[in-house]
């Protein structure tokens, strides 16, 4: 993003132009509150995961406050419910299971903490001050906290490569702006290895420090360099290696390095920093300051965020109760959060293998948590966002260049391996389907192939192929992966399709089967076969697997008993029909019995419907396909009435990078994309009174809803520019022509609507076929 | 080096002229034997921990079996004792005591060992093969082996950048080629902690093969990139991960990566490959191939190594028995295996800071083990190959630039802290002094002085400075660090001088004097104090410190006892006279109770001397400065006689980078630098018949000996171009004015003439001053 030049348009612009070209001072951003996220609904789940301080969209700094010395949980290193901030580091993870980034740590203190030999105690607890909700404030660009221990104002905000401070010191004293390089996620945990290989802090002008620290963890093996420069010269600065405190020093080389910048401070006197970070080098750190945050006004770069997000809020105009336009705006920028462009203002970014290289475009994108994202983060990018979203693949498909197969879960430019299945694949397919372009289509099939040819961690291909369904003994995870894999294989199927390849889609179609072989007709539930054809002994669809050592990935056989998004009527074939269908989904969403469960990431549950966790996220869709849409309405309904609220608890699981919200934004509309490859959007209850999207074809699309409430979540009828509109379905080629879709609620299931359902197509929606 | 160049420029000459023009053929690389130093003397020493494969001078690949899979002692990954080979890696440190590197292992098997699921076990060994001295032949440039598991013969030769293999297979059979990254330095040792961060291995082309790996280990962080190719197209790549053997593959990532070439070959067959190496980029590593080894001449390999070996060992012409020339040529190859120049041929190197430059000069060196080679090794090549060494002291302020103090121990370019001191200092003063060129002054001026300004590990100049020694209770092996930090002192000192900076002068040379401050007049020993100012209790002389936690570093009182190099004089005035100074050194030399002993890198004892390790490398010298020289020729003569040898044993402990080495290439053509940075070479006792030294200048210095023998090792008189030479030194002012030295030798002590010996002005030899 050249930040520099969207500021030059938009500052002082408060009349925004809304998708209509009517001009309207709109103000979304009063509607994000990012503090929604950050604390769990309960001790038996997670919280969203979230983080509350500032960050531009998509960009590389996202600088928040930690409130552990070692963040573990939640990721994000914010936990609401925590009495104390160590301090503010300028990278985060916004909703994941697993913590990782937390780069260049810095918080203010004032003369009754020292460092200095003999007194830096690593088995104590660091810089750490306590703080109150009351003395806090989060909206987009801006947060601001006091630290009630040293008696400081902690404000924060951002461009996209440089966060900026500006603490408000109240007591004459000797103050020290604390700059901690050991900052990092717990590097005890021994799940992934954590270890700084190497680190600097180098003291460069009266008022200027940089260095860089060179770690794994999550990701393999990060660089992350970086430039601080303050708005007043510091007396002194101390240093500290671990326990040690070298004194004759303006440069420090180790593994566990802090440095504190010493001012004297007047009482009430403000200290602004600057930290520019980079992934290649130190220049560039710099010249991303240069770029982005020359001067020291902080206001203006408060303002210049502020203005950034109200034009990417933007994408969707909705009206509703502010608590729904709380959530909803919420949960866009929540989804707006990453993927996160690593690369620096002048393009340079390190790939995959390590290497420097330069992007034409300025960007490149990595945090990609797919298996969560690809079911509704990444159609609505490619919905509202089609730039971004052509950007985003065009990021993947460098790690296919280079790595020989597409993200699975990229972190800084680095494939972890994390969950299963090869969802790069939707992703690419329903940005073809779409037409957004932005990458070259040839170059992303020869990806979206090759990524379903090669064996790789969690892709045995090779035994997929051989065995034509996953052996537990050979790979742990069999039933979920097999589910997922048959999925991916009807993505590429499609692709092969779209491009004339007959061969290569009757090849990929045929292993798009290949889940059949893992229902059992006897229990009818997918479940686990050996390498040797017999079922697992001693199944129990209420047993939940975590990542590996059981069938099930962060489920139970009855959660992804529903993962056919591709065919629907195959499953409800395989399950006895649609009777059968409706009222094992009814035992789903009333079986209350949790004696199997063991998995952290279940939670918002309804019966075995788990919101909290993405396997779920589907299924209350799917009494559409079986001529049931009213109970669709209902769960629909539910969930969103139930486990989205504007509290901090907001979220009934973790946000997983966007996929929590963006279940809420289509679900909330009153459609969501069930196959999302597919160009299908099943259509639920609307909640909202109106939504109004602009589509990359530069055409508007509005729902609006007639009687809606919390009793009416019913739809009574459906109009589509004034007809009457039967189905419980839309598509992309409906969406894409325009126009206004008018939904009226009831409190009573109109059942009789629903016969009619039923006849529409439900396999394509896309204008390519 | 521009390997090719250098080829056009020797193919098929055979003739070199020598130093003194005449042109004759000597063949100097048929007395290398690089098995020298592979094996231990006995279980209570170390080896030389050299290396016996292939190497050029001061290249990055040096392609040698390595005779365990996750070695460990000796550092050279070959014990000569060993039974089995398993496999041929790319990358070693030769004569270390800690090991890392062997980078992409090779080895040829046959179709009895296959790479499938299930099959590879990593609990049991890898592919390893018997083999016997009998059948193995290393020599410079080449080294041979059979593996007689397999019956395959296996020929290894190499350039700069590429390792050049040549199996011949005995069988017929499908016969493989195993590429192994997931061998490295042992993984469960806990003092380093070793892991791969990332690998890959990728098929490009029906004959060719590359990828990387990214590995922490004794380096923080190494990027070693490969491009392989076989002479033959490969049948099929046999892949695997850890336990996992991935099937449909032309591309792997993961930590444990190994892949099998697998080929059809007849009996008799051979198949060539070639790895070439870069720690920047696999481009690199393929435009490295192509500038060196664009073809298949094995031979052609073969024959350009030993060509430049010859021209580089030539840089010394000497005459002696041929076990001493054997030891000669040995010791200067050893001498010349190191730093290494880790560029790539278009100049691209990984800095000290992880970011990739461009050295003008296409060289930059690391692997410096300075705490050993400041002593003789790095003169030695600031005396015959002044532009390799300007070379290495500029590779070493690049350190300075980016990482704020010269290297201590620098391996791929990154600091490991091994050992103490700041003997960069020492080895750029020298530099200097000698005039060699090659390097800014001033900028290595400005290095040198804040090296020994700014705090660091191990350097605590703030203690320093506050107590006037380094106190235990602050910092450990504070004996060590107080005697080997003064020396540094004072080596600033003469630079400062030497630029007129009298101020630097005056305050460095007052800091050169605090290890006076540890010498203890009641024991007659320095001691350790802790910070109270009280010495230490319980001292006992004979106790051994190894590396922390002990007032001395590998060693004890005794032989730390000798560490003042640049004040010999005031070390014999505090010890009480010349009196007690040559009966302390008695002492030391016949004291044999190694009560107190505990470090393993003590050997190669005479008395307390411990020839084995560096502390003791001047002390038999030190008798010249007390008026007692016979003693020295005594004792040197008796440690060049006895512990080096034509033997695999050949060194009585690890080779240091070639510090055991040049204290060979010294001492036996008589003379040795006690203090490295002051241009005065005490006399020892020459062995050789005669040396001629090629001068930086152009002129020639030859030192002859009349009736040298194995009684013969007493002095009788010394002729300077003729003239009487009444002295026990000479200085660098001598040798650079050319002439003739002609050693009379009998086998009593002439001591009369060591009267005259002590007049010499025993401060400075260079020509500045």
């Amino acid at each position: 993003m050249q930040y520099k030049k969207v500021c030059n348009c938009l500052v002082g612009i408060f009349i925004l132009m809304n998708a209509r070209g009517q001009s309207v001072y709109k103000d979304l951003t009063k509607y994000v509150n990012p503090l929604i996220g950050t604390g769990a609904v309960d001790k038996n789940s997670l919280s969203g995961s979230n983080f509350p301080g500032p960050t531009l969209p998509f960009s590389m700094v996202q600088l928040s406050p930690d409130t552990e010395d070692a963040p573990d949980d939640p990721a994000s290193g914010y936990d609401y419910y925590a009495k104390t901030i160590v301090g503010f580091s300028h990278t985060h993870l916004s909703g994941t299971g697993v913590s990782d980034l937390f780069d260049i740590l810095l918080i203010p203190t004032n003369g009754r903490l020292y460092m200095s030999p003999g007194t830096v105690d690593k088995k104590k607890p660091g810089f750490r001050s306590t703080f109150s909700h009351q003395d806090e404030q989060a909206i987009p660009g801006y947060y601001q906290v006091k630290l009630t221990d040293y008696g400081i104002n902690a404000e924060l905000t951002s461009s996209a490569h440089v966060g900026m401070h500006r603490y408000t010191f109240s007591e004459k004293d000797s103050s020290r702006i604390i700059i901690d390089l050991d900052h990092s996620l717990n590097k005890k945990r021994t799940y992934w290895s954590c270890k700084i290989l190497d680190a600097q802090i180098k003291v460069i002008a009266p008022n200027a420090i940089e260095g860089y620290r060179i770690i794994t963890g999550w990701a393999n093996m990060r660089k992350v360099y970086f430039h601080i420069e303050f708005s007043k010269p510091f007396k002194d600065v101390l240093f500290a290696n671990g326990n040690g405190a070298p004194k004759l020093n303006t440069i420090l080389n180790g593994n566990a390095l802090k440095a504190a910048a010493e001012f004297d401070t007047k009482p009430g006197e403000q200290i602004l920093s600057k930290v520019a970070l980079s992934a290649v080098s130190i220049e560039n750190a710099r010249e991303n300051m240069q770029a982005e945050i020359p001067n020291w006004d902080f206001d203006q770069v408060k303002q210049n965020a502020h203005d950034i997000w109200e034009k990417e809020l933007d994408k969707i105009a909705i009206d509703g109760t502010d608590s729904q336009k709380t959530i909803f705006y919420t949960a866009l920028y929540h989804a707006f959060t990453q993927p996160n462009n690593i690369a620096d203002v002048n393009g340079d970014y390190m790939a995959t293998d390590y290497t420097i290289h330069k992007a034409e475009d300025k960007t490149h994108y990595s945090t990609f948590s797919i298996w969560d994202t690809y079911r509704a983060a990444n159609p609505l990018y490619s919905l509202i966002a089609p730039k971004k979203s052509g950007a985003f693949i065009n990021s993947m498909l460098r790690q296919y260049q280079t790595y020989g197969f597409l993200p699975i879960w990229q972190l800084w430019g680095e494939e972890n391996y994390c969950m299963i299945g090869n969802h790069s694949i939707p992703v690419i397919v329903d940005a073809v389907m779409k037409g957004i372009g932005g990458f070259n289509v040839d170059s992303a099939y020869e990806a979206v192939k090759n990524s379903s040819l090669r064996d790789h961690q969690g892709s045995p291909f090779s035994v997929w192929e051989k065995y034509h369904y996953i052996p537990e003994n050979i790979q742990s995870q069999s039933v979920s992966i097999a589910l997922e894999m048959s999925f991916d294989d009807w993505c590429v199927a499609q692709f092969a399709k779209h491009l004339g390849k007959t061969a290569d889609y009757n090849y990929f179609m045929q292993r798009a089967q290949y889940y059949k072989n893992l229902h059992n007709k006897q229990t009818n539930f997918f479940q686990a076969k050996n390498s040797d054809g017999q079922w697992l002994p001693k199944f129990n669809p209420l047993d939940y697997g975590g990542n590996g050592g059981s069938p099930f990935t962060e489920g139970n056989a009855w959660q992804y008993y529903w993962y056919v998004p591709q065919d629907v009527p195959s499953l409800i074939d395989i399950t006895g029909g649609k009777e059968a269908f409706t009222q094992k989904l009814d035992t789903f969403f009333t079986l209350v019995d949790k004696s199997g469960e063991t998995n952290g990431n279940a939670s918002g549950f309804i019966g075995q419907y788990a919101h909290g966790n993405e396997p779920s996220h589907h299924v209350t869709y799917l009494y559409d396909y079986a001529g049931q849409p009213w109970k669709t309405q209902y769960y629909v309904s539910k969930v969103l009435r139930e486990q989205y609220t504007t509290a901090s608890s907001g979220y009934s699981g973790n946000d997983d990078c966007g996929q929590m919200s963006a279940w809420y934004i289509f679900s909330s509309m009153g459609f969501y994309p069930v196959n999302p490859a597919s160009g299908v959007y099943a259509i639920g209850s609307p909640i909202l009174k109106s939504a109004t999207i602009t589509l990359p074809n530069g055409k508007i699309f509005t729902i609006k809803t007639k009687n809606v409430s919390d009793q009416n979540f019913y739809i009574e009828k459906i109009k589509l520019n004034g007809k009457d509109y039967p189905y419980s379905y839309i598509t992309q080629t409906v969406l894409d022509q325009g126009g206004t879709m008018e939904f009226e609620m009831g409190n009573k299931p109109n059942k009789k609507r629903a016969i009619n359902t039923n006849a529409y197509p439900l396999e394509w929606g896309y204008n390519t076929k």
